[in-house]
């Protein structure tokens, strides 16, 4: 089983717009309510590659309410620390006509020290039957940014392997905590590097000075694909994989799709060119369709083949 | 005690970002969620005017469970029919710096015939305790043009006063039942009349063209102000109300809130020109807040002496 935590777990709306232009009144041609964040949105990806999962964190106020029930109403097993502040709700305006993608999001609510006590105290009961914790998006206020590396290290005491996809501070504080896995974005990564990445070369250098800090698998994730690190027998393999061109309708939770299908190829024994093949194939096919975590797993099947895989060659020692 | 009834209640969401831009990734410096449809920001705004009222109407699945939460919180007393379909959601963004108002609504949700029935039986029994009864807003899907004349002439009966803000056939039919008071704003006051107002003279016409179509008293609301005809002792008085200026925040609900005071007024039992005087400055005062409905009416009560008020000459016979 997996744990997915999410800290900030949201209410994501997504509203069709046709022709939706500013200081305008619309009628959304659609409109989609999810839970959402990214440890939900890998717990609903992770559900539909059909690997056993339970999506914890907080959830606050009436919106919290509301997240709890649209888990359950997608049948996926939920275990949050109720929280007295507000959780956010995230609305986001999908223009087909136009291609365009707008996204507004609100704060994150504030969280009260016995509140977190309370998760902790969850993470350490879930985590027993778990194979795999994974912490993933931003903290909301209140919570300090050594949360993840702490969490981390508690768990790895206790033999339990980890994975982080966050950014920042707390991305950093994480990574040195030495998690089994992680998983930023481009933004992210550069952040974490402390420079920015142009050419091929620079990507592998990040993913090693990722590794260094202290993860020993990397997934450096992008709209187009992803770089990936891998340790295997103690000998690192990098590899570069760029999935076939689609139209996206929507790019959101692409990365976090990508993850999970890693993630579930990994624990099922494939290899790690096999994983990433399935996993780059089912985030691109997680942006065919509106809503964070969903894909279509026969077309991420069709979209397989057309994913180009290089081994990137050592770039330093 | 005033009845409103909301027949297409919403979750109404309203979202400040500063410079909102489309196809961007924005985070609101506010957000808001209230109950909302035009039936429930009349309440509110009768609530703040100390005037007893109950809001009742449709609310379905879970945007209807959080819509009665809302008002409950509000403490509007509520009594709304449970629907089975999802009530919908409306979304605002305000953009303050750049004064721009964008909105998304969806449609509502599919009202089936017994659930219609359970909401007349609601109504017959509330209208008992009730002064008035107002019907504002659109008509859900399924829900036959002609329920708000049914149920006016079926009040009528009974002789309970009603009130109608609505739009298209189901205003027109439900004029022509004779409620109290109509209050359409100037575009649906167009399309009951079947032409466009440039001049005095026309929004003169168009009042008593409604009043001639069966409503004895008419609100034709603007954002500046209003028209209005009100029947004293067999004798119509016609009147336009000018607001003075003010720097608008959001002027949805605006209109709601100038019936509310006008109501308010009148049952209070001042004379038509003194409460058109202080609906207006509530309509005014509406505008400087987010949220339908909502005012400060110490604000509208500073506004009142800048309300410009002419007694219009009879047109025609």
């Amino acid at each position: 089983m997996i744990v997915t935590v999410t800290m900030n777990a949201a209410l994501d709306r997504t509203l069709t717009v046709p022709n939706f232009q500013r200081g305008q009144r619309h009628r959304a041609s659609q409109g989609l309510t999810l839970a959402g964040g990214k440890g939900i949105n890998i717990a609903r990806a992770l559900k539909r590659l059909d690997v056993p999962v339970v999506a914890t964190g907080l959830a606050g106020g009436r919106t919290g309410t509301r997240i709890v029930e649209e888990l359950t109403s997608e049948a996926i097993l939920n275990d949050f620390v109720r929280i007295a502040d507000e959780s956010r709700t995230s609305t986001a305006v999908v223009d087909e006509t136009a291609s365009s993608y707008t996204e507004i999001n609100e704060w994150g609510p504030h969280v009260e020290l016995g509140e977190l006590e309370m998760l902790r105290e969850k993470l350490h009961y879930l985590s027993r039957g778990a194979e795999l914790v994974v912490f993933a998006g931003t903290l909301p206020r209140g919570v300090d940014e050594s949360f993840y590396a702490e969490a981390i290290r508690e768990l790895g005491r206790r033999g339990v392997q980890t994975v982080l996809d966050s950014e920042g501070e707390p991305l950093r504080l994480g990574t040195e905590a030495e998690p089994y896995l992680v998983s930023p974005n481009q933004r992210e990564a550069e952040g974490l590097v402390g420079q920015e990445f142009h050419d091929d070369d620079d990507f592998a250098m990040a993913l090693d000075a990722i590794a260094d800090l202290g993860a020993p698998n990397v997934l450096l994730t992008q709209e187009e694909g992803c770089f990936a690190l891998v340790r295997e027998e103690r000998r690192r393999v990098r590899f570069h994989a760029v999935a076939p061109r689609v139209e996206p309708v929507s790019v959101v939770g692409s990365g976090d799709v990508l993850l999970a299908s890693f993630l579930a190829s990994r624990l099922a024994g494939k290899p790690p060119d096999e994983a990433l093949r399935s996993a780059v194939a089912a985030g691109a096919a997680a942006t065919l369709e509106v809503g964070a975590g969903r894909f279509d797993p026969r077309e991420a099947g069709r979209l397989t083949g057309g994913v180009e895989i290089v081994e990137l060659e050592v770039v330093r020692s």
